[in-house]
């Protein structure tokens, strides 16, 4: 079967700005950012549109922080860090509310942790790994998945 | 200690078939896929041999769409989206049964989801973020998880 | 507003020991890694300082493999796998302890399965995908996670 070329969207970081000292990695997809002073973005990261991230901000690999999110300084995002803004996401919608997620100061999210549309972290809250957080958490909580460990065949 | 020079495997869009209109973000890696007309696919993004997939679908930046898969039309996939198709996976198993799931038309799943080898999503259901879906979704179901934001310590 | 320029880290294979007959494959990120022989490495995978991997070990794409993380024989990690190193990762943290998970030999780990900080995965376990691992797995355990497919809404 004859194949149509696809049009090909380069990952790139554009339209964005950093603040002092920031360190990136390559092969990470940013557009219409913003990031403050020292902070660090790993590798297969991709930070959408009207991002607004704080000071000493540390993002780490495989991680999506999605358009319209705010986050505070001093926070820690950990690896494979997934963040919504669709509630109902359909394919092809011609329209679509934008409800991003917000993260304070001082925050810590484990790896593989999911945030959910909405979704207010206060600060110095910490998200365990691997958490999926659909209801805002309060200054200082800490929230932990079940030990699934225990969940023995 | 002496390095061995490891065999490079280069990340690619190879032997696949787009309809019109699809957009393909780069840093992906298609082979042997088969993609419907107007169809887009986010960065990292792993699609495998043999999948056929439909019209109008949308699959976010980190997934993965593995060996054998069918999907409809008019689905949305969201980023961190893993799919599996080996039920009992074992490192350097020279034969395995390839029995991935398939999708049907008009559903929605969130990000960071999981499917389950064989499972049959049915049309128009949706699959909420981070649900791990290890049995058969009927028609216009809703599969949510447990709220894990209410487990705090 | 003017924009600094970040320093770019270039995602690469370095500082790392190969055995024989070690497939990897592009856009992984590599450093300081000893591997044995016939090893394979999916794309969009990080593999981090001191980790010590077994022979005939397969790593499937999207993975992380955290610094520390020593790896067995026969091994099969799925996409998405991601471990930690850190209890508690906090952003520009001057000292930190590392704190690995450790996999035994014949070891299976399902896609998207998060192992914590510590844990020990002993021989011949197999752990399900998308499980969170917060404690010991003993020899020939099999954990799987709560079936979430029957959290219907």
């Amino acid at each position: 079967m004859a194949s149509n070329k696809p049009k090909i969207l380069k990952v790139d970081i554009k339209d964005t700005v950093f603040g002092k000292d920031c360190v990136v990695s390559d092969m990470v997809n940013i557009y219409g950012a913003t990031f403050g002073d020292n902070c660090f973005v790993g590798p297969y990261t991709e930070v959408q549109n009207t991002v607004i991230i704080g000071q000493n901000v540390r993002i780490q690999s495989h991680s999506l922080i999605c358009e319209g999110m705010t986050i505070g300084n001093n926070v820690f995002i950990g690896h494979g860090v997934m963040t919504a803004n669709s509630r109902h996401p359909v394919a092809g919608a011609e329209e679509w509310k934008c409800d991003p997620p917000h993260i304070g100061n001082n925050v810590s999210i484990g790896s593989g942790a999911i945030i959910l549309p909405g979704v207010l972290i206060e600060d110095n809250a910490k998200i365990g790994a691997g958490a999926v957080v659909s209801k805002n958490v309060h200054k200082g909580e800490i929230i932990i998945k079940f030990n699934e460990s225990l969940n023995k065949k």
